[in-house]
């Protein structure tokens, strides 16, 4: 790969981590699936490691990132809160601060790297 | 915890991880350390992982970031090299960027979160 464009992966951290690419990759996944198993499933994820997450983002925030509608013609569904879409945007836009202010040094940082 | 500072971990992505904490961990702890085993030893990390994170550093890398001396009076050791202390120093400027471009982000987010 020539000139590899170093991609940032933020985590953000309290004591434990509160969020990072595996928790907005699955609450993404939500907003299309509009379930859980079949939110984790599309990203590869096991519905038991779907589960923790979204109940160590409950526990963390001050409002549930889900709405869980049971019965009804589908058979019941997950729905994001608008504070878990806000958490997604809040995400998005930090990665691209961060990417914003780093494109420099990221550049200085490939240039140490092996290219093939 | 009150109005949580909420930190930014940075991972460097390129197709598999270049360079996060755990990495930049290591390398500071064998500056200090001069030794491999007593560096991994001094942050909680198996032997077998560190050794394996080297490893990945030196496949990604142009140069490798380990002198190992063998033998005289102390039995040998591992020092960094000039490539791994470069390393450590766009780490460390990538994470003041990131985290300058994204304060006011990280003030919304920690909004977000109970407060304990």
């Amino acid at each position: 790969m020539h000139n590899p464009r170093l991609k940032l992966k933020l985590v953000i951290d309290d004591q434990d981590t509160l969020l990072g690419p595996g928790k907005i990759d699955l609450l993404t996944a939500i907003a299309t699936e509009h379930s859980l198993s079949k939110a984790a499933k599309s990203i590869g994820m096991s519905y038991r490691r779907a589960w923790l997450l979204i109940q160590e983002l409950n526990d963390s925030l001050k409002e549930p990132v889900l709405t869980t509608q049971t019965g009804g013609q589908s058979g019941g569904g997950s729905e994001l809160t608008p504070l878990a879409y806000e958490l997604i945007s809040l995400y998005q836009t930090l990665t691209e601060e961060a990417e914003a202010a780093t494109a420099d040094t990221r550049q200085r940082l490939a240039a140490l790297m092996k290219v093939d």
